[in-house]
């Protein structure tokens, strides 16, 4: 089962890596930006019996490893199976 | 207009910092994963027209600065007005 963890640091965190690629892209030219966050994903092939035994699953590993949860959100996408284009958004 | 840039590092490229995350979570007991691979999100608020435009707007971002083409593979998904959340998968 493909899942995806999208994790981003708290909204009430500066982000500090997210500023400076804003500012590096303004200068580029880029100036219709307003807001820019970066976070990180985990993509992950889990072996499980369905959808909600591999969300479950990766949820225990954000808890106890991928994510800290003082400083950032996770949130769990359960792909669809077999292809990770499928899951993308805008299509 | 949200958008959401996921960068992952090319898969004939070794993904390091994955294997690393992988075993330690083998240590912790999570043996049943078969794959892991570590990667970028960027999320950014963009002022244009249409999803379209945007979408445009940062594939060119990416070309330009966000992403290495060398190294790395990058999927561009606008997202619904005002929610983050509606694009997760796995609903």
């Amino acid at each position: 089962m493909k899942v995806r963890v999208l994790i981003r640091l708290r909204s009430s965190i500066l982000d500090v890596q997210g500023s400076a690629v804003k500012r590096a892209l303004g200068g580029l030219g880029f100036d219709d930006l307003d807001d820019l966050r970066v976070g990180k994903m985990i993509e992950l092939e889990v072996r499980a019996a369905s959808p909600e035994a591999a969300r479950g699953r990766v949820d225990e590993m954000c808890r106890k490893l991928l994510a800290n949860p003082l400083l950032e959100d996770y949130t769990v996408e359960v792909l669809p199976a077999g292809d990770l284009a499928q899951a993308r958004a805008g299509r």
